[in-house]
C-alpha cells in the first residue's frame, strides 16, 4: 500500500491509551497496489481488536494500514493494477487488516463482498468481521451441524447477535449467555432457544439442564482463561470449543482427562493475522453460505447505534461499558 | 454378550496391582450377542490402557469383557443372531473394547476386519488398535497432508511404529522422539525424517531448527500434560496437536494466546469408549485406506516378540521398562 499526494481524514492513535487517545486527523490517501482497490469509505465498525490496538497491545499486522478498523462499507474508487473484477463505482463492504476508520481504504480484492440485497451501503460494514469470524469457526473450524447445539457466550454482542441467527438457519439449537434481561430478551427475539444470565446462573448447570446432560456440541467462546475450565464442562461428547478472544486471560488450566473422555477439542484463531490467501477462502465462503441469508431476510444485521467516525472514542466506550445489543458503526461523514 | 455353560482360558484380574495380579484362568466361554461373532483367539496384544486396566484405573465400558486385551486376531467359529456378512471359519483380526487375552471372544461385526494379504494370523494381532487410533487421529481428526510434518512422541511404540510408516505412506515428513539410539535407529529405517532423543535434546528446538522454524503441522502426543506447553510451542501456523495418551498427566496450563496466534488446535481422544458407531467408521476407514498400504508391503507391522498369554505378566513388565520397539504379541497357545 503506498501513499499519494492527496489527503483525507482517519482516526489515529498519536499515543496510545484510552478512548480520547483517537484523534480524527489528516493523513495521506493510501494507493492501492497491485491486486488492490481504493474504497471510499461510508462506514466502518468497532471491533474489540481496535480497543487493544488503540491501548497498544495489538499492533497491525506487516503491511496493514496503521489505523484501526477490521471492516467497512463504502464505494470503489479507484483500482490497483491487475483489478480486473470489480469497477469504479461498485458498492462493496470489506474485511480488512486495519485503517477502516479513515475516509478511504485500500484493500485487496480478495477480501471484498459486494453489500447484499436489501441492506443499505451504511449497514454493511456491519457485517464483514462477524460473518467471516462466525463462519470460519463455527462452520469451517467446528463443522456446527443441524440438529446440534451451540452456545455463544457475549449473546448480545455484534458476534452474538449474528452467531445466533446464523446457527438457527442451519437448523442448531442455540445457547447463549448475557448480561441483563434486555440482552437475553433480544437473544431470544433473534432466536436463542437456552438463555442464561451469566450474572445470576452457572452456565454449566443451565446448560445440562436444558439439554438433558448432553453439553453443548460448539462452544463459540470471546473469554478465554478464565472460562476454560467451564467450557470444557460444558461440552458435549465430541464436542469443539471454538475460540475467538481472550478476555478472561490468556493461561488456564486445561482438564486433558475431561477433553480424552468427550473426545473434544480446543481450538483457537484470530482473523487479522492470517494470510490473504486464507482471509479470500473465508470470504468467499461467506458470500456463499452467508450472503443468500441476509439477501432473503432470514438472516439480518444487528446495529446498536451510530456514531460519524469523529466520536469513535465515545463508540470505544460503549463498547468498553458492554452496554450495546450488536454492532456499533462509525461513518466517515459528519454529524448530521 | 451372554456366555455358555462351556468353559476357555482367559487372562483374569482378581485384584488390581502389578504384573503379576494378572491370572490366566479358567472361565466361561461368552456367547456372541445379536449382530456379533464368536472369534477363537490366535493372538492379541498388550496396549498401554491394559496396564491401567490391571492397576484398577480403567475399567472397561459397560458392556465390555471384563478381560483385558484391545484387539486379536483369530477364526469365526459361531455367528450371533443377524450377521450374515461373515462366515463360520473367517480368519479376521478385530478391535475390541476387551476381552482378547482370552481363548475366545465375541465381537460386534462392525469391528471386524480381514486378515491383510500377506500378513500372516498372529502378526494380524498387532494391528487393529494402532491403524485406528492413527487413522482416526492423525488423518480423520488432524487431516495430515501430503508435505506437512508429522511429529510422534514415543517413535518407537506400537503406535509410533505405524504412524511413521503411515504418514511417509501419504507423502508427510515425519519427526520422532524417542529415549535411546536404537529406538531411533529403528525408527529411521522406518522412514522417519528427523530423529530427536528426548533424554539428550529439546524437541522444541531440534524440532524448530529441522523445519526453518515452521514446526509441526500434527502432534501426535502420549504424554498429555507434562508436554502440553511444549507441543503448543512445537506446533506450526495452523497446527493440530492430537492427544491420545497421558503418561505425563492429566492437567496442564495451555497458553490460549500461543494456540489463537498460531491458528492452533488441540484435541483429545481415546477408542475404547466410543459408541459402536464411532467404532465401525473408523474400522471401515482403516480397511479402505490402511489395508491396502499392508496388503502391497508398503507399511509393515512392527513386532518386537511374542509370548503366550500365561506369560502375559512378562509382556506388561516389557511394556513397563519401555525396552520394545513395536508390539507385543500374546499368543492364545502354550509356549512352544
Amino acid at each position: 500500500m503506498g501513499t499519494s499526494n492527496s489527503t483525507m481524514h482517519a482516526v489515529t492513535i498519536p499515543e496510545p491509551g484510552g478512548p480520547d487517545a483517537l484523534v480524527w486527523a489528516e493523513v495521506p490517501v493510501p494507493e492501492p497496489a497491485e491486486g488492490e482497490v481504493l474504497v471510499e469509505v461510508a462506514a466502518s465498525a468497532v471491533n474489540r481488536a481496535d480497543l487493544l490496538q488503540r491501548q497498544g497491545f495489538y499492533d497491525p499486522p506487516p503491511g496493514a494500514s496503521p489505523y484501526p478498523g477490521l471492516e467497512c462499507s463504502g464505494r470503489i474508487t479507484a483500482l490497483g493494477p491487475g483489478v480486473s473484477t470489480w469497477a469504479v463505482g461498485d458498492e462493496v463492504c470489506a474485511l480488512l487488516g486495519g485503517g477502516g476508520y479513515a475516509e478511504q481504504v485500500a484493500v485487496p480484492t480478495g477480501q471484498l463482498l459486494p453489500v447484499p440485497d436489501g441492506i443499505d451501503l451504511t449497514t454493511a460494514a456491519s457485517l464483514p468481521e462477524v460473518t467471516s469470524t462466525i463462519w470460519s469457526n463455527v462452520f469451517m473450524v467446528a463443522h456446527l451441524r443441524p440438529g446440534e447445539t451451540l452456545l455463544v457466550h457475549g449473546g448480545g454482542s455484534g458476534i452474538g447477535t449474528m452467531a445466533i441467527q446464523l446457527a438457527k438457519a442451519v437448523g442448531a439449537r442455540v445457547a447463549v449467555t448475557a448480561g441483563s434481561k434486555e440482552k437475553l430478551d433480544r437473544c431470544a427475539e433473534l432466536g436463542a432457544d437456552i438463555l442464561i444470565n451469566y450474572r445470576e446462573q452457572d452456565f454449566v448447570e443451565e446448560l445440562r439442564a436444558a439439554t438433558d446432560g448432553q453439553g453443548a456440541d460448539v462452544i463459540l467462546d470471546i473469554i478465554g482463561a478464565k472460562y476454560l475450565q467451564k467450557n470444557v464442562k460444558a461440552l458435549a461428547f465430541n464436542g469443539r470449543l471454538a475460540i475467538i478472544g481472550l478476555q478472561g486471560g490468556v493461561k488456564g488450566e486445561l482438564n486433558l482427562g475431561a477433553l480424552l473422555s468427550k473426545r473434544a477439542a480446543v481450538t483457537a484463531t484470530s482473523l487479522r493475522a492470517r494470510p490473504a490467501a486464507e482471509k479470500a477462502a473465508i470470504v468467499a465462503a461467506v458470500k456463499e453460505h452467508v450472503w443468500p441469508l441476509l439477501a432473503d431476510g432470514r438472516v439480518k444485521p444487528v446495529v446498536d447505534r451510530t456514531l460519524p467516525m469523529s466520536r469513535a472514542a465515545d463508540a470505544h466506550r460503549a463498547l468498553e461499558e458492554s452496554s450495546h445489543i450488536g454492532k456499533i458503526l462509525l461513518t466517515s461523514q459528519p454529524e448530521s
